[in-house]
């Protein structure tokens, strides 16, 4: 783990007029957990009917709601999901066995409700916020944002995927979209993202900041044959080889390899330890994503909330080295943000406890004989 | 695991006028999945627009209710909990720490909605029945029904916990609380008890069942010291000599080492599995009835659906032995049902993928190039 370089880059201005953030000034604003109220919700915790701690994660869960909110009793109820939707240059190496144009198709479903992450979305009541932000296709859809940055990354198998610029721009658009969820009366966020070729940036950005290797990192995504994959493999490999990116410069990393979408959703975690919003990582690229913001700002892994574990192996990769634990086993690796509302639901679980669980105080119970419970 | 001995059971006729079913004509009644719902629920899980298993669990749950129900395209709107409250003679060897009157209080709080279920209850609009099955009190009260076979078991360290009828009785109870829900229109059911001492005796249940050892099986419960943990596995060892409870006669088991609401959780089981509901097994104590029920009757496990894994080891035995996975990982131990709630909310997910995702036939995307990222 390299946290100890955490807050050590220094980035130029955004180099478009429009954007007026410097990357060391959002890092500079992100403040730590509010300790105190994180200590009045474990007071409060304790003192509700239950053996302590016995409701475990759930419990945790509400005490750091509480610390990112500066009051346990906070309610989360506009819920969305940020979806990043690029295509990548790496497509052309063979590294998914679907057609490009899904990534544009899936894009223009999400809005209508019929996806993994649309149907989810209407059991825990969330919207979905759907981002063109760097598509294969001219095609313009009321269903999504046109924040393209470019019709997909060029093939990092021969050259940087983006320039420096694009990676800062992207990151500006997912700060940018939080930012809008902010003012608008959101308190909870999720990740998604919709890309072809996005499990194989997703790898070689986690080779480059947990030093694991292709096999530790690198899945079938969405289906490969055992031959495919093996191909996909050496195309990591020979890419990482090219490019040897370094933890030591995140932006560059995700110039050299990365994707537009996990360099924008690293701008959604960024925008929401900025605005004190907790942020839900759903798969391996969005968990991907959690760990280029926690190297770029170490901080902002107080506001993350991890999911489910997902099936590709690169997910258990960044989750140790956040030194997170999923709440769900169930063996999805769907993308799309799909995990997200599942754990909106346990965020609402975890508020509901907090706040309309009785103490013992209330129920009038005799503390001199109930006390022996709570050990 | 000993499922080759299912179904070799012959019990006589209850002892009581009121009651009519044999125990082998409710196992002879309970018929296996529907396979060829199941199939149909597959075909459908694999037409919807997502890589083929790519949401795991939630597509096998889909396919589970499916063989249960018929039809995929049921759901379930009405749902209940049934918290079987009793307490247990071996109390009185100090194995629990907390006065026994909190079995009676914490009964008394169920309905009114300011327990760890009750409030997870609201969040998946689940219903609670809460029945007295042997609470140590006289005291009667509009919040749970009066099913009590006694006050209390007798002490397990001297004698058996109840006679064979008490035992044929309170799975009685629990059977006909499901056959009353299935008659009012829910369409499944959760398990749920209270009682000090039960982590005690679903020790012992599950030491009888699994040939596992007290250290594999016996947990701090709601809260022990190192010393009255001790204490605790010390009692269970002396127990389990004195009894040298059974496998081969389940019945035998509950009489021996059980207790009333463990015996009447084995009823909610065996009726789950009668009127064909999915019926979710929450901690150890209910997972202990689980592997009860499914002794006696192997088809049984059909109809059950984990939850969360439960901080009590003998939780992990009993799951290993009926050849389930948790699907949450959130370090609970409350008991009372509580993980029934959350996964309520799973059955609903997993019912509004495979009803309301689209099929690539809907989308009308081109299924000659779709096919290949349905590998």
């Amino acid at each position: 783990m390299r946290s100890s370089r955490k807050n050590r880059f220094v980035y130029h201005f955004f180099d478009i007029p429009s954007h007026t953030m410097h990357l060391e000034d959002i890092f500079k604003h992100i403040k730590p957990l509010d300790e105190s109220a994180r200590a009045a919700a474990r007071v409060r915790q304790d003192s509700l009917i239950k053996p302590i701690g016995s409701l475990g994660k759930l419990e945790e869960l509400s005490i750091r709601l509480a610390g990112i909110m500066g009051d346990f009793s906070a309610s989360f109820e506009k819920k969305a999901i940020v979806i990043m939707c690029a295509d990548n240059g790496v497509y052309d190496e063979g590294v998914s066995l679907a057609p490009q144009v899904v990534t544009l198709m899936q894009s223009t479903h999400f809005q209508t409700g019929i996806t993994g992450v649309g149907v989810l979305s209407k059991l825990s009541h969330s919207d979905l916020v759907v981002v063109d932000i760097g598509i294969n296709s001219d095609t313009k859809s009321g269903r999504f944002l046109d924040r393209k940055i470019r019709k997909g990354t060029h093939n990092l198998a021969n050259q940087p995927a983006m320039s420096r610029e694009e990676a800062l721009r992207a990151i500006d658009i997912g700060f940018n979209e939080v930012r809008k969820l902010h003012e608008t009366g959101y308190s909870v966020v999720g990740t998604g993202e919709m890309g072809l070729g996005n499990t194989t940036t997703s790898s070689l950005v986690l080779m480059a900041l947990t030093g694991c290797s292709v096999e530790e990192t690198t899945g079938k995504g969405a289906g490969l044959t055992e031959e495919a994959f093996e191909h996909k493999k050496a195309v990591v490999r020979k890419a990482f080889e090219l490019h040897q990116p370094s933890a030591d410069d995140p932006i560059g990393v995700l110039e050299k390899v990365g994707g537009f979408d996990i360099a924008g959703l690293v701008g959604v975690y960024l925008g929401a330890a900025y605005f004190r919003m907790p942020v839900v990582i759903d798969g391996v690229i969005s968990a991907a994503a959690a760990l280029l913001a926690f190297h770029l700002c170490g901080k902002t892994r107080n506001f993350m909330i991890p999911s489910h574990c997902s099936e590709e192996p690169g997910y258990a990769v960044a989750m140790k080295t956040l030194g997170m634990e999923p709440y769900f086993n169930l063996g999805m690796r769907l993308g799309e943000g799909s995990g997200c509302p599942l754990t909106f639901l346990l965020i609402d679980a975890a508020q509901m406890i907090i706040n309309d669980m009785a103490t013992f105080d209330q129920v009038a119970m005799d503390n001199s004989k109930m006390v022996d419970i709570r050990k």
